[in-house]
């Protein structure tokens, strides 16, 4: 534990805990990782996950604010922290933190963001997202497009330091159900990757007028027919699924150019699908949760409270 | 079991089992159905099935022919049956038959179809949908495009008495596997109907153009921010999933008039979601498979062999 910090971030979703030892300077000076997400803290004893995940942290000093982001804000994490609406930017997220008690020390949790589609009113929602959004765009002050890809993908447009709107697919999620639920999955072999398959699968997914409702069902066909490997099924189906959000997402985004804000692995495969569809996309650096909660903490005042 | 009968037809599927006695003039003298669909044989005796199912309709005419259609004759089932490719009718289909040893006498399995998209050459299949469309087109000489909802829904071209060319949505599977399996689930309530809700979705799923990925997510968000109540969510993702597919099938088809062939609750549905989305449709008369397995029994030969 090299020298005093100045917050802990903790980015704590659905399926994990992340905890960042966070300097002055906004650089990691710890990190620590568990599959302590909400729902795997089935008694509700919040505080007790994060004294037995950061306990010594917390410990060793004292009155050190704690910032969470993530799905532990929502109904059925520690406490909710009702959304913000869109546009919003780091100082409308700060006035909307939540309090709760820790195992010594109060915790503060970030709102979710929402939005509503203009005309039909139809909502959308994320939680975790805004605060990586935020963080990425410090180091890319002048990018008006994300992308989040995932279980739920998300895609937000910024202006003027805010995020204006945003959209979700559900296309990991989706990818996920079939393969392990579907017939689809009953032909697929492996989890390698096969990057010809993949990209078949993205121009198939942006391209068919029928709708990827009918697209999907060539990862059985080709399986039936021997056109491909069971193999090179699930790399199929997956590049279908993300074609089709990528298309979507640029009929809505309209031509901005995206930053992709995920694993290494995950972005390669966003960067070539958009390739591939002609699309100019580039990746945020690592740790944009990071930023983002020391942007949001800077922004609430907690960093000069405590340590100013 | 009025009269002597000219023709066993059987509609044997995934999950059941449908028998039909059919006279000489097409009629339907008697009727069974079982959950003894080609899943729950898992030994394989498929014959020994038949006998428990029809043993004493077989022995009280022996010599009468039976004719199957449908994933019996898949890889599968008891044999397989090759996919016949398009186009083709009631002859196409009758000159491929493949002869199994039944409980006492030979069965006969019907082909499926099989067709390749003209540019990029991407299969799609079908196996006992091909035999109602036929029966189907034996009521409604001049309709040139039919639509089999479901679990895969099939919509399919006919010309000249054949079946020119078809596509399939996965649109029942996909909604089977959001709701048990996906996040979608957890605010669905109860089984009810909901006609204003299941239209709204129908309206989103054919005109969303960030793609029926993104609109289904909103089956999740009307829940989170109060906008349906819990019994409108799953009839609203079904609206959602059922406009997508037929917004994607009229683009494919274009502008044909479509004859439903399904059950009456899921016809009812489909020709609701057509008026919503202004295209002109219509009911096929019940019992379309038997009407299809005597056609292709006439066109094999089998009824004229055994009862000539």
């Amino acid at each position: 534990m090299a020298g005093p910090a100045s917050l802990i971030g903790l980015d704590w979703g659905t399926t994990s805990l992340r905890a960042y030892r966070i300097a002055n300077d906004g650089s990691v000076q710890e990190r620590r990782e568990g599959p302590l997400g909400i729902l795997a803290i089935t008694d509700g004893d919040f505080a007790g996950a994060l004294a037995r995940t950061i306990g010594d942290w917390l410990r060793a000093e004292p009155g050190l604010p704690v910032l969470a982001s993530g799905m532990i804000g929502s109904r059925q994490g520690w406490h909710e922290a009702p959304y913000a609406p869109c546009p919003a930017g780091a100082a409308d997220l700060s006035d909307r933190l939540v309090t709760v008690d820790g195992p010594d020390e109060s915790v503060y949790l970030a709102p979710g963001l929402s939005t509503r589609e203009p005309g039909t009113g139809v909502p959308d929602v994320m939680r975790g997202e805004e605060t990586q959004i935020l963080g990425a765009l410090e180091a890319l002050p002048d990018a008006d497009l994300f992308v989040l890809p995932g279980t739920h993908s998300k895609w937000a447009t910024v202006e003027g330091g805010r995020i204006t709107d945003f959209r979700t697919w559900m296309t990991g999620e989706v990818f996920d159900v079939l393969r392990r639920h579907s017939i689809l999955g009953r032909l697929m072999e492996g989890d390698g990757q096969d990057e010809e398959a993949f990209l078949d699968g993205v121009d198939r997914g942006a391209a068919e007028a029928a709708g990827v409702l009918h697209a999907i069902f060539a990862a059985r066909t080709f399986g039936l027919m021997g056109d491909l490997p069971g193999t090179a099924l699930a790399p199929y189906l997956s590049g279908v699924l993300i074609g089709a959000e990528i298309a979507g997402a640029r009929a809505w985004s309209g031509g901005r150019k995206p930053v992709v804000i995920a694993s290494g692995r995950l972005t390669d495969a966003y960067l070539q699908a958009m390739a591939r569809l002609g699309m100019a996309g580039e990746a945020a650096a690592p740790d944009a949760v990071v930023r983002g909660l020391f942007g949001l903490a800077r922004a609430a005042g907690l960093l000069e409270r405590d340590h100013g």
